[in-house]
Formats: C-alpha cells, sequence, structure tokens
C-alpha cells in the first residue's frame, strides 16, 4: 500500500510508474487504444449509479465548503452528464490515432531517407480544479497519444474523479494496457501539485487547467515545460464595414450563449465612424440580454468603464465596451489588454480583415464567427484537454494531435558523411 | 548610451526592445528578410580583415585563459571560415519563408472555415560558447523565421561575435528592419545569462548551445521555455545480420570523421553471433585509426571498460563498445544510458530495423548510416541552430522552420454558435 503521508515519496513512485508505463504505451497499437477507450465507456455507463453516488459525497463536501452554485453546478454530475462523458470516450475512441503518422518524408542527395514520424511525448501530468468530467478527457486524449498521464483533480471533486478514473483503469486492463498509463493522484494535499511541477525526471509536460490561483502557481514553481493555459480576455472589433444584422447575432452569441466559458467576448471595441448608430444598437442588445455594459465614452451603458475594465476576465454577463478610432487602434487595444486567446473582427472588408488577423498573434482569430466556437469540438478535434495560449509545441484546441511528439527515421545503405 | 554596470537593467531594455522589434518582424516580408540576410553576407565579406583582427584579440585572450587547443581552434576565424559564415547567411537567407505557410485547413458544418498558419515565435534567447560562426547562424535562423533574438556569444568570442554582430545589423538596416531584430549582449558578465533565463516577459524561448555546465545552469535556473539540448551519447548498434562492408565504413565515419561534434559514435554495442567475429574486427579497425577502445567483456581493446563508460559523451577519440544478447538488449542499454539524440543500427534484417525504430525514442534514429548525418544540413534544412533533445515544439535539427508557432484564422459569415 502507498504511504500518503510521505507526498514526496508517494509523487516520485506515480512518476516512476507513470515513466514505465508509457514506455510500453509508445508501442502499443492503434485497436488497443481503442479498445481501453471503449471498454473505459462501458465502463462509466456500468458503474454510472456509483459515480453518481461519489459525486453526492462532493457535492455535500462543496457545500459546506461554501462553493458558489456555479461552482455547485460545474461539479455536480447527473445521468444526462455521465451520459456526455460516455460520448466523449467514444468520441476519442473512435478517431484516427495520431501517433506513427508519416507527417513529412524526403530523399537527399546524400542517399539518406527521411521520415518525420509522430511519437507520444511521455507522460504528461494534467492538474484541473472541480470539473470531474475533465477526469475522463484528459486521460482519454493522453492515452490515445500514446501518453502516460497522472491526474490531479480538484479536491472538491475527489470522490467524482475516483470513481470515473476505476472506470478508465477497467479499460486499460480489457486492453491489456499497463494500468499505471492513467494514474489519479490519491490525496488532496496541495503539497503534490508542487510535486508533479518539479518532476522533470518523470513528467514531460504539465497541462494545468483553471483559474488565476493555479496559473500563478504554475509560473512560480515549475520546473517541468508548461502547455500555458491563461486567460481568455477575448476582444471583439466591431469595424466601420461591419454587417449590422451579422453584429448584432455575433456580439449577442459571443457574449451571452455561455457566460463562464474562456472563449466568452469581454471587450467589445467599436469603429467611432459606427458608435452612435450600429454601436449604440450593440450596447442596448447586450443590456436587454442582460448583460451589464461597462461603457467607454461616447457610449452609454449600463455603468461607466474604469481604466480596470480594460483586459478584465469576468466570465459573467458583465461587458467593457469602448470606442476606437480605426483597426490599429483596436489592434494596439488588443496588444495591450489582450491574453492571445480568441480575438474577432466584423467587417465587409477583407483587407481589413487579412490587416487584422495579420498584426496579431492570438491564437485564435476569427472573422465574422462568434468566439464561443473557440473550442476543441468545433475545431473538428473530437474532443479537448484545454485552450492553450503559450506558442511552444501546441497552441489553441489541444486535442490528442496536439499531444504528440516526432522523430526522425532515417534510412541509409551504408551512407557515410564526406 | 547603456549603462552596463547594472546588469539587470541592461538586461530588461534588451529584452524590451527585442519584443517592440519582434511586433514588426512578425509582419516583415519574405524580400525584406531575405534581402536583409543577403546584405548582411555582403557585410561580412566587405568588412572580413576587421572580423579576423576582432578574432585575433579573441585569440589572444583565449591564449592567455590557457583554452586548449581544440577550443582555440573553434575560436579561430581565418578567410576560409568567413567565407563560410558568408555561405551560410546567403544560404538562409535563399530558403523559403517559413512564415505565414498554410500548414492545414478545412471546413467544418458550422460554416467556419479554419486555417492553421505559420507564425513566428517571438524573441528568442541564444546562449551559447566558443564558435564565432553562432553569431551568424543563430542571427540568421531567428531572423528568417520572423523573431527577435537575443544573442549571448561565449567571452572568448566577444569581438568576434561583436564584428559579425556588426555585420548582421548593416544588413537589417540594408532591409528597413528594426536594428533590434538581432541583439547581442554587450557585456562578457555571467549574470546576462542568469537574467535572460528568467525573463519570462519579453524572451518565448531560450536555446542553450554548449557543454555540461550550460546545460545545468539552464536546468536549474530557466524559467523562461528551453529547447533542451542534451548530450549526444550516440550509438550504434551492430546486428548479427549486419553487412559486414557496410559496418566497417559507417562505423568507422560515425566515429571518426570528426570527433568532437555532438553526432560522433561514443558506444558501439555489437551482437553476441558476430562478437568474435565482424565484432573484434570493427574494434581493431577504430583502433588502427587511432581510436582508443574500451571494451567489455569478450572483446578486445584498448582497454577494458568500466561501468563509467556506459552513457559518457567522450567528444574524442574514444569509443566504448559491448556484447550484447540481441537487439532488445541493445534497446534496452540505449534506454538506460543514451541521452536521446541519435542513435544507429545496422543490419540487413528490414524487420529488427523496424523493431528499433519503433522500441527507441531518440530525437533521430539511423538505419545502415553514419550518425554523423545528425545534422541541419545533411537533413536538407540548410542550417541549424543546434540539435534539440526534448521533445517539446522542436526536436533534431532546429532551422528556421522549426523557429515558428501557428495560429488559427477562422473565418465565417455571421457564424454563431447553438
Amino acid at each position: 500500500m502507498t504511504d500518503i503521508s510521505n507526498i514526496s515519496a508517494l509523487m516520485q513512485d506515480i512518476g516512476n510508474r507513470a515513466k514505465a508505463a508509457s514506455a510500453s504505451l509508445a508501442s502499443a497499437t492503434a485497436a488497443q487504444k481503442q479498445t481501453a477507450l471503449f471498454a473505459a465507456a462501458d465502463a462509466v455507463w456500468a458503474k454510472r449509479d456509483q459515480i453518481i453516488a461519489a459525486n453526492a459525497l462532493d457535492m455535500e463536501y462543496g457545500q459546506k465548503k461554501g462553493l458558489s452554485p456555479a461552482m455547485l453546478d460545474r461539479l455536480m454530475l447527473d445521468t444526462a452528464r455521465v451520459q456526455s462523458i460516455v460520448d466523449g470516450l467514444r468520441a476519442v475512441g473512435g478517431q484516427a490515432d495520431p501517433v506513427g503518422a508519416v507527417l513529412a518524408e524526403w530523399d537527399m542527395p546524400s542517399g539518406l531517407h527521411i521520415r518525420r514520424v509522430s511519437t507520444p511525448l511521455g507522460v504528461i501530468g494534467v492538474i484541473y480544479e472541480s470539473r470531474p468530467n475533465v477526469t475522463a478527457d484528459a486521460g482519454a486524449l493522453c492515452l490515445k497519444a500514446g501518453n502516460g498521464v497522472i491526474l490531479r483533480g480538484g479536491s472538491e471533486s475527489f470522490h467524482s474523479s475516483g470513481a470515473i478514473h476505476a472506470c478508465l483503469v477497467d479499460g486499460l486492463r480489457a486492453a491489456d494496457l499497463p494500468a499505471d498509463a492513467i494514474q489519479l493522484v490519491p490525496t488532496r494535499d496541495r503539497v503534490a501539485v508542487s510535486e508533479m511541477l518539479q518532476m522533470t525526471e518523470s513528467i514531460d509536460v504539465i497541462v494545468p487547467r483553471g483559474g488565476k490561483g493555479l496559473v500563478g502557481l504554475v509560473q512560480r514553481e515549475a520546473r517541468v515545460p508548461v502547455f500555458a493555459h491563461l486567460e481568455g480576455i477575448v476582444h471583439i472589433y466591431v469595424d466601420k464595414a461591419a454587417d449590422p444584422v451579422k453584429a448584432m447575432q455575433v456580439v449577442l452569441n459571443s457574449k451571452t450563449r455561455r457566460t463562464g466559458i474562456c472563449g466568452a467576448a469581454e471587450c467589445l471595441l467599436i469603429h467611432r465612424d459606427i458608435a452612435a448608430g450600429l454601436g449604440q444598437d450593440l450596447v442596448n442588445m447586450l443590456m436587454n440580454a442582460g448583460v451589464e455594459v461597462r461603457a467607454g465614452d461616447g457610449l452609454s451603458g449600463t455603468l461607466a468603464a474604469t481604466d480596470d475594465d480594460w483586459g478584465q476576465e469576468y466570465l459573467d454577463a458583465i461587458i467593457a465596451a469602448r470606442i476606437v478610432d480605426d483597426v490599429d487602434a483596436a489592434i494596439s487595444h488588443i496588444r495591450t489588454y489582450g491574453s492571445g486567446h480568441t480575438d474577432a473582427i466584423l467587417t465587409e472588408d477583407n483587407v481589413t480583415a487579412e490587416h487584422f488577423f495579420a498584426r496579431l498573434d492570438s491564437a485564435i482569430l476569427m472573422h465574422n464567427a462568434s468566439t464561443q466556437f473557440a473550442d476543441g469540438g468545433e475545431f473538428g478535434m473530437g474532443a479537448e484537454i484545454g485552450i492553450a495560449t503559450g506558442k511552444m509545441h501546441a497552441r489553441g484546441p489541444v486535442g490528442a494531435a496536439q499531444l504528440t511528439s516526432f522523430q526522425y527515421l532515417v534510412s541509409g545503405n551504408g551512407a557515410t558523411r564526406a
């Protein structure tokens, strides 16, 4: 039995076992990984009553801890949500295998034939907060890409994540894959997170999914490489050449479809020439939809914006709105206050749209489309482990293909270098 | 004038200027970047006497400091070496532009058209040691990929690097690009390196090129993401089905063509069935070529190998040699002692070669080819900034294309998410 009173030794042991499992996973067949994920989906459905009972313990703990209604809603599992976990596992299971793909191949005058082939990354550490479905999504995506994974869920979802994890292990066993390929940290102690961030010998990359507290901890302490997931300070620039009908529907959807996701719009930038007309119409529409609009000079909103409103991620029914002189002023505002996640332009002028695309370096740029499309599923990836805002390795929605690396396989016929 | 007595302020200023330059570089045209590199090549040739005179100061400093003859040779510039710097700048200048390429594009049922487009990484910090030509190579590759770069050369090459850097700035000016796009740290103080490793606000990635001391410093102190460049503990496994003629030529070339490069073979693993015949012939051939062979049981070499010889990077005319039972034993040895750089198998049995390829995760795996081909030029990349041994982002030879990131450009026609 593992001694969880010694967190450091516990985590080292988990790391070593993950590394050993990843070595055998790297040569697991596509069929084995698919079998494991389909069997895990079956196990989740078969054990749905146990999962929901485990979730009830978490809900009780969360209520005692005084979690907000929004947090409790994220935590809650019912039959419909368990069904969506099952669907997610099946969807990832059915995807094309991302490992072993020949990404490029060419011949050299020296006689060498060079192939660049996708490989697993190794061991991935996923640190997340309350949503228990992440246990299934992250475990499935990492396995699909041939990686060992160490999951560290939020303390609130401790029992739910444990019950879901048991089903993932059932799936691994059904496919004759090592149970250590998907491990869940069996303690709520936060020291385990700090340990994970230092485990350069056994973890190849950390994927943090959470709020500012987690992001700050990761930035201060991580020695292991990280797929940065910063805030989604999402801007929409409404150009003077915007189509008013499209603008009304895209702005409404970007802000109000779901306000708590990272792709929700947080700031509306409006070209001066249309501020009094379409601009004010957009502000009025948002207020009518129950959104608090913190408006800059020249717009009348619910409240007057202050300097603190630029660069705010509200994740709520609140939006900042500001008049800008032109597309370059919008670009400058976004460069100053954005987080490089997702930003959008609404215009019928393709030259202006191309300019906006060329001058901004956000992971996702949208033209005449809702920012709420910033999602792995909407990009055709089937599922995602998060939206990466860093520029290293993965960027934007992180699906199984982004959880791979590559190697060069070189064949000669006795070739020597001159 | 910059106050170089305050290294921290100096480096912050360099970082801020690099970040500002990179913002304008991101939209530099392919023609501008090409013009800059061709003009830099012209400047290096025109100022070759000044560069060689600056190098004489470095050689004098190096001799006083007691550098080894091998180190002094790496440092030395003559007309032929200046010519090769010129050739390198022209070669990178003439390459296809790696920025703005559509890496993938697809349509979604929602009506979105999604493009994945290559972009610059941002600002790259390159920390290197004595070879002054790295100043030109690294500066050119980073510029080609649209990145700002902060170059921190070795203290021994201080004057040579400064003279070459001045030519790169001439090139930037000729193309109307910001001079701050390629900066050279103007102090030998090692505190500048520690500063660079912490500059997460302004540097996107650090590329360290150097020996164990530098690698250790980077591993301890870096907060900025790093393209790991570990040692090249390069193995060659000679299978029982190896062709003797190919084996003799490939092993000789892998060890002796140049012993000081990271792709030089450091350990020979020989299948037990051919150890007494071909295996001993290989050992004898190497000894005849002046190589010290540290041989394991069953082989007679120059010396008996000790446990310390497994996993050694000699970078010299020394090689370890060991008998293994079969390909799996070779794989196990390489997994234990290798550094994931380059490893090779010599065999006529393609099934065994595929097994070796499937079970090892080195950045480069070779079949019947010299390990000395582990080089960006030999891979068709024109030049390289180093060989990355990590699995994040770049891997193997790092050319201009590996110094890019990507973003998603999404177009709709007023699309909203259901």
